[in-house]
């Protein structure tokens, strides 16, 4: 039941992430869900639309809420959306009154990627993090090694000598531009309702969005249910991020397989051979990026998003968004260990 | 801890499939892997490179056997592989006489290989019984509607009248001929060794390989590590259902947009509109479609497969083909209910 | 007015190729419609559905007829293909009364798709001729340094030594395997009239159109104009093909890297350094492959090809499937080259 | 000699885009690498690296200079790139004395992609041009027609009413986003030398380099030439631009299918069906949005650029960045044409 890597029992070792890969459980996708049904309601309340008792109602019972998975797996076949049946049985926990007072306007879209963003502003400043560690790592190897000699190679082929700190700057130049982008990334609020005009809220529409937006720490902006550009730049970001990972994980295995100009401590061994020392995580961290180069263009395929909302196109990035943020998360963990583990670089 | 779809507590039951799934759990892939010891130990005795008794025993051990499998994800992280550690176990298991015959001239590449080429063939069984069922239901709205008549669509727009059956034979056309290739299909044992040249085993080599293939039910050939192209046609093949089916989607999508040539049961709710039956799973042959397209290009990337074997493009192999299968696999279950699902087609 | 390299004054030296892209000229391509046409009129001439006079005189147009092209293209912007612009105006070189038997009960779907056929099948007979080339000069490398001893490489590492002959073993396996398929590919007439059904001919549909396909000796198969599985069964063979090319590109690359298990002449200087003997065709290899992979996922993306026949899917492999086949031109031409130039491989 | 749409003597009026075309001739190309040259001397000679009188010199002959293309042809195959044979014939033309202040320091790519990026900045801002103008077209259908009433869809399915200005904002939304990213886009200036290192400019490196990226007016940077960054930033953004203009064209295709809320002037002519009026370029607005969301994937495999410079990878973003910049060239083309048709939108 384990067809991706980055679930697997014993594949995610290599390819998962144990912090990152939390996030994407459906627990806590359904804890973000009821916090956009408790923030709604709160929203709602404060500009009058829904009474103040029942919206704290709402979220109390959104906070311990935990609803029956088989029912939601059964209802997600038939809807195509787990929304529905989640409402429907958050509605009989909220009980007959508080009901008219919850998830007033909402679409299941509003609800999903609402919960997506949530999820990914966090793992995104986890990412950033991450950035910052492995650029320790690289200025510490910069510190002790950048004055060594290193055979620059062009075309695959030896060039001229440069220093390991050339080599060093080259890798680390596009990890700050990334952690700015992690650290200045909107993720944007999703509130449009039926068919993205806030239809049921008249013209406080705009003002309830703004609220909702604030309780939940996003970014106010209008729908986007159909112009996923947010879903693209994200996608763009992490794929980036993963290639030029991806780009010192060659280089790694390329000094390894030469051997004279790196240490590394920690490959992996082998089967058949008790003398090698894989560079198994410089491997992973090319595996990795172009598993990200590859499935990026099914995300930009979802741009053509028909109409007020589609089902295909939207469909087709929970296939591809959640997977494309754990190779993100994985390559960040193994860029930082690979790193960690080089014992030399070059040559004195 | 469920990034994929396919493997996702709620969202499977839209996206996964409930009997192609267990054949990529961790349980299976071991069952098979062990599989693959159990019946070189057995081909390497009938050719007298080990004792008959310890193959045996091997056999015997290995149907038993279930590995530590917590051992085994913190040991591929380390190897790349889990064979390695799979193979320490194992050889405790056995006991120190027989251990000396397990694994006799075989790499990691060969065991995971071939475990996977072990469950594909069976997945493959059942996908072109799933393709004769699609096949049944066409056949049968053919008999009860194919006389009336279907408006005609060429570049989105109404072009002439024809029939009901005009259309269903362009949807059937195509899966006939997966059918055939399913059933054609060869899957390859892969074993070649440190380097592909199964360099312990002398002369005896391709003797060997043929009486393990004939006794795992494979195709014997030549080793196969470097050179992808069984991997690269199963996908081929995989991607071509489910874009075929796909296309069915589209139809569907269309004429149920139309509204006044389709009569479905079974659509979505939505949370927001009660009226509304949305018809989710043509939408989903969509996104598989979509799906599959885009990771085909990744297995493609894993054919520039470098020297004797890369742990790259390999792994890049793990990232993708297991969820090839698994949206092929919803890809015809949800073709099948969609196509059952239609009460009428067309107008008498 | 050469965004694409394949048709470039000067990139075209390295990644174009001289004997392929005249198929994909303007003229050429109009050369095959008009060959449509008259065999067209023919094949309805023989089932006496067009007075013979008239198929004759078509015919005879057809060999001699040059339309203006600069009307062509701002037809083109207009209808979306050239077809209709291109029938006006050999409407009236054929005079009014054989006009009335021209293109009669055909689409542009039909001329297109065909033509494109007419000059595949053209180009994989040549492709199969440098496969075997190719295949020549690896025999070639077999018999002079087949003995020699070389490192074999697995993830990135030496693992244990191989003979020449077994690396080379694992770069022409693929080989044999495309020369049969390239052989045994079929390249269906497309023949369907407006949506499919062949309306205007009645029961002498199939009929004519098995002769019309008899005389462009092209395989005769029921319309294909919203099945496209002959494209990505074209597309993914040469996506292999360049694939498995690719790899050789990626083999060498790393063998002139290290530099003492291969002697090349040949290779390309550099601007900034005169001492440099860069492996310029094993690189292109790879680029190569590498494009073709990518761009094999849109001719996927285009089987959801929807109703009877749909302009953006089928556009969409305009803007592909081209390209695909001159970079495997130039894949071949290349590997061609490349090997040739070998001097040596291997140590004694 | 034309296996891409966007130089097709017919294809290219659909798909070309007759501005932004000749900004990838050979001859663009040439002149962009001239001017480079020519500020290299410039810049050199204002940090006393060179005379001002040789400096002056190339500068001239640059500006008259015409190479010998078929040289450059052959050297290409050579080479793998043009540089070498284009400063080649350049040194001739500067005479004995002046050539050894010619291409000082630099090498092939800096000369090429430094070259891209002077043709991109022109082309940027062409973009951002006609991203004005389709919101142009799109403010005056809100005017007319934004208070008609349009019904809503959503996963292929009436929804509830909205309005033309609904439609109209969603589609809008995005372009300002695209215009702002295209004007704050940086192009920067690529100098690097042999391995990155600006080994032959001393200390004065840095600032030479920026003397260059000034007379260029682009961007001074630090080199980039194994940091593909840039490049898959610009290729993300025209990927995104040609997706949600590929949105509009899905969104008036469907429209056009139903028939009743839109009325389109300059639809396409069918060679069968006299009567169809095809929505032409919707349909390929979608095509060009499904082709670079397919190449996308390309270009991020770029990213993974093997140390100081890469032949393979960058020769593979030579193959789809200009096509990339045509197809968002054409799209935005398209886009304007087909917004400018429309006639009516909803109804009142």
């Amino acid at each position: 039941m384990t067809a991706s890597p980055f679930d697997h029992p014993f594949l995610s070792g290599l390819l998962g992430d144990d912090e990152i890969a939390p996030y994407f459980s459906a627990g806590a996708d359904i804890r973000a869900m009821l916090s956009f049904e408790a923030a709604l309601a709160k929203a709602e309340a404060a500009h009058d639309l829904v009474p103040g008792d029942a919206a704290r109602h709402i979220a109390d019972t959104c906070t311990a809420f935990s609803p029956d998975e088989s029912a939601l797996r059964s209802a997600t076949a038939r809807d195509g959306v787990v929304v529905p049946d989640l409402i429907r049985q958050l509605r009989i926990a909220v009980g007959e009154d508080a009901a008219k007072s919850l998830h007033l306007g909402a679409t299941s879209q509003d609800v999903i990627d609402t919960s997506l963003m949530i999820r990914l502003r966090a793992i995104t400043f986890l990412f950033a993090g991450r950035l910052s560690a492995i650029a320790a790592v690289l200025d510490g190897l910069d510190r002790q090694f950048g004055q060594n000699r290193l055979m620059g190679h062009t075309r695959m082929q030896a060039a001229i000598p440069i220093s390991v700190g050339d080599r060093l700057d080259a890798w680390r130049a596009p990890l700050a531009t990334y952690r700015d982008r992690l650290t200045e990334q909107s993720f944007p609020v999703q509130f449009g309702g039926a068919a993205g005009t806030l239809d049921k809220l008249g013209t406080q529409g705009p003002a309830i969005r703004a609220s909702l937006a604030r309780e939940l720490g996003l970014t106010d902006t209008a729908q986007w249910q159909s112009n996923r550009l947010p879903i693209a730049d994200i996608a763009g970001l992490f794929a980036s991020i993963s290639g030029s990972l991806g780009k010192i994980g060659q280089d790694i295995a390329l000094l390894a397989q030469a051997g004279d100009e790196i240490e590394i401590s920690g490959g992996g061994t082998s089967s058949a051979m008790a003398h090698k020392q894989n560079p198994v995580a410089a491997e992973a961290l090319i595996s990795l990026a172009r598993f990200n180069a590859t499935v990026l263009s099914g995300i930009h395929q979802s741009l053509v998003h028909e109409q007020e909302r589609s089902g295909a196109a939207w469909t087709l990035e929970w296939l591809l968004l959640p997977q494309m943020t754990m190779a993100t998360a994985a390559s960040l963990r193994l860029a930082k260990e690979l790193t960690a583990n080089i014992r030399r670089l070059g040559a004195a």
